[in-house]
C-alpha cells in the first residue's frame, strides 16, 4: 500500500510489531461504511463517475456481506483492516479499486472508523447500565419495608431503609450514564476529509459527509482531527469511574454476603464453590467486579501516558489507542448483565439486618433530644457520649442504661427517654429530600424510575 | 469535637496521621459560608431562635473577616478546618456555638466545603484557559501568510499555514472547557442537610438551602451525597487530558526552539539559561508543560485507587481527596498563565519554515497530478512513489529530476508536472472545511474567535 | 546565576513555575555536603589552591551550621537550592566563592544532591519498616494459641492460628525491605563529575569522590548520569507496593473491628470519633493507611508518565522528580509509626473468633475423612458437597447432621466422623511447612524473628 | 469440580465473566509441571500408590505431550487451565484422577502456574534485553571517532562522542537486567502444599517440592503464600521502567531521524512508508517503542489497583493478575528484537553531526579558558555569556567574533582564545571517569561488553 519508494521488505520483527490487525480488524464494518461514504463524496467531487462510484459502492457491499457473515478471509499481508478491506476490494472490483484512496489517508480513515465504532457501542453500554439501573430499582421497590444498620468508617452508624441503600448505589451509575452521552457528542466529530494532516484537496462537502455517517458535525482543523484521541481518553475515564462506583457496590455485597454480615444471599446461579473446600458458596461475580476497576484504571493511564508529549499531527504511536478501548468496552458489556443478574436474584434477610441494629446507633437521636429540650447540640453530643461510655462500661445497651443514670448525666433525660431507641421512629424522622425515611424515599424511586425512562445518548 | 465516649487522648503518631489542617485550611472561607447557610436553615428548622441565629451569623462573619484579612489563628488542637472554625465560634459566641453543628455532621459538611470550593475555583480555570486560547488566536492572526511544513511521525509530511498550526492546538482546549463546564454541573450539587449518611432530621428546605449557596440542585440520596467524590474525580480527569494538550503542544515548541528546526524563538523573558553553559537559552517553562502532564496524571490515578472498593458512605480514607484537587487547580493556574505568555512572545521565524519545504512535500500532490490525467490514486502513490526513489538515487530533488525521468515512469507526465512543486498552490488547494488553505483557514479563525467570546461555565 | 547572554528578566508568572525551592529547599545539608566534596576535589584537581579550598569548605561549614539551627535565611530571588547555597556562600567568601562551580554543572549537582537524600532517608523507613514487623512479631507471639476463622473470598474458609494471620502480614513488609535494600545500591551511584552531559574536563578522581560521600561507586556514564532517575521510580515503587501492603492489613483490620466481626478492638489512643455520632469508635488509622495506597501509587504514574518519552540528558521536565518521592518518603514515615502504635495495641477477642468458626468450616477435613477411607478426592469433595447442602436444608450445622444421613450419603462414614469438627485438630493437621499447625507456626515465628535481627540496607 | 453444594448450574452471563480460561490456557504446562511434582508427594505423602502415581504421571506426561503437539483440545465447559486439565486426566486415567487434587486447592496451585510460568518467561526476557544491549555496544564500537552535538533541553549543549551517546542507553539496560534477575528471586518461591490457605495436612516436603520444580525455596506463610502477588508487580515495575527506558532511546532516534536533525537514516526494513504520501519513510518502529511505555505503565497501575484493598488470602479479584503480566511479556518480547534489529541497521551521518556543531557549544570551554587564567568560574561564565550576546547580536558565531570584541570583554582574552572552539579538543578534555573523552569511551565500552558477558538470571 506504501511501497513505492522502498527497495526491502518490511523485517518479520518489525511487521511483527507493526500489524494492528489483531486488534483493528474488529472495526471491519465501520471501515466499510466509512469508504461508502467516501465514495460517495468521491463520486460528488467528480473523482468518480456515476458508474465507477456503483461499481466500488458494490464492492463494498459484498464486503459488507462478508463481515456480517463472518465469511471474510483475513490475509497474512494484511497489515490492518484498511489495507485488508483494500485487498478486497482490489480483488471484486480490479485496478478501479485504486481510485478509492484518493484524497483519503489512514490518519483520517482510522481515526475514522474508530469514531464510528464507538458511536455504535455506546448505546450498547448504555443499555447495559439501564440494565443495572433497573435492577437496582427492583430491589430498592422490593425493600422499602426494610431497615438495616448504615455504616460509616465500617461502624454501625444510623439505621436507614435497604431501599435507601440500593439508590445510594443507583445515582452514581445516572452520572455515569450524563458522562457517556455528553462524550458521545465529543466522539461525533467528523475527522474524515482531513487526509494526512493537511486537508483534502478535494471539493468534499465535509458537512453532507458527517450527516451521511450519522456524526453531528465534521471537525474544524485538519491537524487536531487526525491526532485528537480525547473521546478515546474520555471513555476510558467513564468506564473507569464506572469501574469504581461498581467496585463499591461489589465490595459492599461482598462484606453483605460474608456470614457474619449475613444480610444477603446470592442466588447458586451467581456464585461459585471451591476446588478444596466443598462448604464454599463464593460471591465471584462481585469480586470480579471490584477487581476490574483496577483494568479499567490501568487503560486510562495507558491512554494518557502515550498521548503525553506527542508532537503533533498523527505519531504511530496513536496506534496505541484501541486496544484499551476495546478492552474497557468489553468488560463493562461482560460485567454489567453479570451484576445485574447476580443483584436480581440476591436475597435479602430483613431479620439479619434488624438483628445488627443496636441501640448505641440510635446515640444520635438521644443527642438530639436533649436538643429538643434546650440543649446545645456540641453539649448533647457529649454527653450521649457518656451515656454510650457508662453503657459500655455496664456491659449493658443504650436502652438498657436505667433512668438513674441519664439523670445523673443530665437531669433533662426523662422516662420517654427510651423512645428514641426505636429504629423505626429514628428512620421515619429523617424526612428532608434525600433522607432515609419512607416518605423521602419514595419521592426518590419516583425519581430514579423516571430517570431510567429516558436514554440519554442522542 | 467527638470526645464524650473516649477516655484516652489520641496517640501522637495517630494524630499527625490523622490531622487534616494542612490540606483542608485553605477551605476556611467555604467552610463559614456553608455555616452561615446551616444556620439560616436552623433558624427556618425552628432550632435556632431570631437572636441565636443573628449571634451566630455575626461570629461566623467575623471569623469570614479573619480569613480575609488573613488574621485568623489555627491553633495546633485543631483537628481541621470545620474543627477550627468551630472553636474559634465557641470563642466569638460561648455555648451558643455548640448549637451550630445540630443536624449536620462533617460528612456532608466537608463534601459541600469542597464543592463550594471547586465552584469558586473553577471559574478562574475557564479564565486561565480562555487567556491560553486567545494567546493562540493571536498568534494564529499574526501567521496567517506564513507556510511551514506539517508533519506527521516527525517526518515532513505536507506544507501548511502556520495559522493553521496554531489551531490545531486551540481545539483541544476548547473541548476542555467544554468538560470543565459539565463537571461543573454535576459539582454544583449539594450535600448539605444530608447528615453522617441518613439525612437529617430537621424540617430543612434543601432546595432552598442549594440556591443559598449557589449550586443547582439538592443531593436525592444522603448516602450517595456523603460519598460521592464523582466531581473530583472528573477535574481530576479534566486536568489531566488538559495536561496532555498542553504536553503535546509543549513538545512542538521545544522542537520547533531546537538548533535543528529553528522556527520559533522565545523571548528572554520566558527562557532560561545553563549554570554552567553561557551560550545555553533553554524552553524550560515548555519542558514543564510537557513534564507537568505525569503529576496531572498521577493524581487522578491517586484518587481513582483510593476511592476503589470502598464499601459506601463516608469513609475515612476520602480525606485523602482533596490533595490531589488542590495540587492539580494550582498547577494549572501556574501553567496556564506562564504557557499563555511565553506563546504570546514567541517570535517565528518563517524563512527557516520556507526552508524547511521540500519539493518531497507534494510527493502526494504529484500523484494528484496524475489522478487528474485518469490514473487511479492507489497506482499513482506508487508513480510518485518511484520518482522520489529516482530522486533520492540521483541526490535530486523532486522538482529537480528531468522530464525524461517523469516520463520513463509513466507517460501521463508533461512539463506542468513542475507546478506541482509550489508549495502555496499544495497548500491552497486544500479548502475543504477543516484544511489548510487560507480560505478555509479563515473559517476557521472566525470560528475560534467567536469560541472565545462564550464563557461555559454557568 | 545564569544571566550572561540575557537581556530581559524572567517574567513573573515564568519565574513562579520554574523556581524549585519550595521542593528543593529540604535538601540544603545534602547540598553543601556534595559542595564540600567538589570543594576537595577542585584542590585536588589543582583549581583552588589550599587556602581558597580552606575558605570555601569553611563557609560551607558554617552554611551547614545555619541549615543545622534553622537560621539560614532563604531570598526571594533564590531559584533552587543550589542558587540559594552559592548565594550565601558569596555573602560569606565573596568572588572567591564563584571558583566552586568550576567543572560542575547543576545537573550532576542535583542529581547527587537527591541521590544523597535518599542514602540519608532510607534507613529511617527501614527503621519504621522494622518497627512495623516487631509489632506484628508481637502480636504473633501473643496469639499462639487462638484459633480463629480463615477466609478466602470473604467467606469462612478454614480454621487458622491468629499467629498464623499476623505472621501473613509480617512478610510482604520483609520483601518490601529487601526491595529497598536493592533499591539502595542503584541509588549509590554517583552522577557528581558529570557535568552537564559530557563529562568533567578537570582531572577529577570520582571514585575517590564516590567513597568520600559514602555511594558505593562512580556513574560509568556523564549522560545517563544526569538523566538516570531510575533511584526514584524504584522508590516510588517500592513505596506503592508497600502501600499495597499496609492497605491490605488495613482492610483487614477494618473488617475485623467491625461490630458484624467483632474479633479485634482498637485502643481509644487510636481511634476517633464521629462529630455528630455519639457512639461512634472509627478505625481512621487503618482507613488512611487503606486510602494512601492510591496516593503511593499516584506518585509512581506522575513520574513514570514524566519520564516517558523524554529524549535524553537533562531536560526541565526532571525537576517534577522530587515532589512525589518526598512526599511517598513523608507518608511512609507518618503512616508506619501510627499503624504500628495501632496494631500493639490492638486487643483480639479470642471467644468472638472461636465463635465464629462452624462445623461447615472442617468440610474439607469431612472430605479428608473420607479420602482417608481410599476414596478418591474429587469424590469425597462432592459427597461433603451433599453433606454440606443436606445440613444446609435442614438448618442444621455438619456437626449437627444424623450419622444415618451421612451414611446415606456414602457407607464408609462411621461414628468417628464428627471427630472431624474440632477446629482445633483441624489446625493441628497442616503440619507441613507454612502451615497454620502450632509447631509449624512456631518455626516460621523463630524465622520471623530472626529476620527483624537483621537490617537489609548496607 | 465444585459442584457438590449447588442446586443450580452458573448462569450464562456469570460463567462468561467467571471463565479465565481465555488467559490461563497459555500456562498449560506449567500446570501439569506442578502436577508432576504433586503427584509425586502425594506418593511420598501415602496418598498415591506407587501404582497410582505411575498412573497419574504417565496421563500427566500424555497430556503434556498434547500441549506440545498443540494437540490438546479444550471442552467449552472447561472453566480455566486447571478443570481442563483435570478433566482431560479423567478422561485419560479415570475415576483415579479425582485423588490428584488431594491436599491441594487451586489457590496454591494457580499461584505455582504462575510463578513457574514467569520462572521460565525471564530468560527470554533477558535474551532480549542482551540482544539489544549487544547492538548498542555495537553502534558504540562503530562510531568512537564520530562527534555530535550533545543535548539538554534540547539544546546543544557541549559536543560528545556519538559513542558515548549509544553508551548512555545501555546502562539503563543493565539495570533492568539487575532488576530482573533480583525479581526472580522474589518468583522463585513456592506456594504448593500451602492449600486453600491454611497448608497441607499431608505430610510434604515442601523444600523438596520446591527443588523438584526448580524453585529456590517454600513460601514460609501458607496465607501470604496464596495472596502473594508481588512478584507479579514486581515485574510489571521492571516492564514498566524498561519501557520508559525504551521510549526514551526510541524518542531520541525519532528526532535524529527527522530531515531537520538528519543525523540517523533506518533501513528500509525497519521503515513504513504512507498510504497517502509517497515520499514518506517513517519510524512506525520508534513511535511503537515510544508509545508503548503507556501500556506498560497502564498495566502496572492495574494490578496494583486491583490488589489494594483486598482483606487477605485468596480472592477472586487475583484473577486479573495475568492478562497484565502476559501482555508486557508479550509486548517486550516483540518490542526489543524489533528495536535491535532498527538500531542494528542504523545509518549514521557523521557529516551532518560534525556541522550541528558550532562554536557557541564550546562556550563553556570559553569560561574554563578565563578559569586557567586565575578568573573564578562564576565570573568566567558571565563573561562568556556576554561573548555569546556580542555574536548573536553581529550575527556571528563565537569563533568568528574578534579578538578586540573579547578583549574588551576581558583583558585576559588573548589570541590562542580560538583554539578553544576546536570541538575534538573539547572532547578530548573530559577525561575523568564516565566523560566523553574517547579514552574514557573506551575505558567504558570495555565495561559494557564485559556487562553483555554475564547472565544476572540464576
Amino acid at each position: 500500500m506504501w511501497g513505492g519508494r522502498f527497495t526491502q521488505k518490511l523485517d518479520p520483527a518489525a511487521w511483527a510489531l507493526n500489524t494492528s490487525l489483531a486488534v483493528d480488524r474488529r472495526m471491519g464494518m465501520q471501515d466499510v461504511q466509512g469508504s461508502l461514504a467516501w465514495a460517495a463524496a468521491l463520486h460528488q467531487a467528480g473523482v468518480l463517475s456515476e458508474d465507477e462510484a456503483a461499481q466500488i459502492a458494490s464492492g463494498l457491499q459484498a464486503i459488507q456481506a462478508e463481515f456480517t457473515a463472518q465469511s471474510f478471509t483475513f490475509s497474512p499481508d494484511d497489515e490492518d483492516i484498511h489495507s485488508a478491506v483494500e485487498r478486497r476490494l482490489f480483488e471484486l472490483c480490479g485496478q478501479l479499486a485504486g481510485k478509492l484512496h484518493t484524497g483519503r489517508s489512514r490518519n483520517d480513515q482510522v481515526a475514522t472508523d474508530f469514531r464510528l465504532w464507538m458511536l455504535q457501542t455506546l448505546p450498547d453500554i448504555e443499555n447495559a447500565l439501564l440494565q443495572l439501573q433497573n435492577t437496582l430499582v427492583f430491589q430498592a421497590e422490593q425493600s422499602q419495608v426494610t431497615i438495616m444498620p448504615g455504616y460509616t468508617h465500617l461502624q454501625r452508624a444510623q439505621p436507614i431503609l435497604l431501599s435507601h441503600w440500593w439508590l445510594a448505589h443507583f445515582w452514581p451509575l445516572q452520572r455515569d450514564r450524563e458522562r457517556l452521552a455528553q462524550l458521545a457528542q465529543r466522539a461525533a466529530v467528523l475527522p474524515l476529509g482531513c487526509g494526512a494532516l493537511a486537508g483534502t484537496p478535494l471539493p468534499v462537502d465535509r458537512q453532507a459527509l458527517a450527516k451521511a455517517l450519522a456524526f453531528q458535525t465534521a471537525a474544524p482543523n485538519s491537524i487536531d482531527a487526525v491526532s485528537d484521541r480525547d473521546f478515546a481518553a474520555e471513555f476510558l475515564f467513564f468506564a473507569a469511574l464506572c469501574g469504581v462506583h461498581l467496585s463499591k457496590l461489589s465490595e459492599a455485597i461482598v462484606l453483605f454476603c460474608s456470614a457474619e454480615f449475613g444480610f444477603f444471599e446470592l442466588s447458586d446461579a451467581f456464585s461459585t464453590g471451591s476446588s478444596l473446600m466443598p462448604q464454599k458458596k463464593n460471591p465471584d461475580i462481585f469480586e470480579l467486579g471490584r477487581g476490574k476497576a483496577g483494568a479499567f484504571t490501568g487503560r486510562l493511564v495507558s491512554l494518557l501516558t502515550t498521548l503525553k508529549g506527542l508532537p503533533s499531527t498523527y505519531d504511530k504511536d496513536l496506534q496505541e489507542d484501541k486496544e484499551p478501548v476495546f478492552a474497557s468496552a468489553d468488560t463493562l458489556l461482560a460485567l454489567l448483565p453479570a451484576l445485574a443478574g447476580a443483584i436480581q436474584t440476591i436475597t435479602a434477610h430483613p431479620e439479619r439486618m434488624l438483628s445488627a441494629i443496636d441501640a448505641g446507633m440510635m446515640a444520635t437521636d438521644l443527642a438530639d433530644y436533649l436538643v429538643r429540650k434546650g440543649v446545645p447540640f456540641r453539649e448533647t453530643h457529649a454527653l450521649a457520649g457518656k451515656a454510650v461510655h457508662a453503657a459500655y462500661e455496664q456491659g449493658l445497651g443504650l436502652d438498657g442504661l436505667p433512668l438513674a443514670v441519664y439523670r445523673s448525666i443530665h437531669p433533662a433525660f426523662e422516662e420517654d427517654v427510651y423512645q428514641v431507641f426505636d429504629a423505626w421512629e429514628s428512620v421515619k424522622r429523617r424526612t428532608a429530600l434525600g433522607g432515609t425515611a419512607p416518605a423521602a424515599v419514595q419521592v426518590q424511586l419516583a425519581q430514579a424510575k423516571e430517570s431510567v425512562q429516558r436514554k440519554l445518548l442522542f
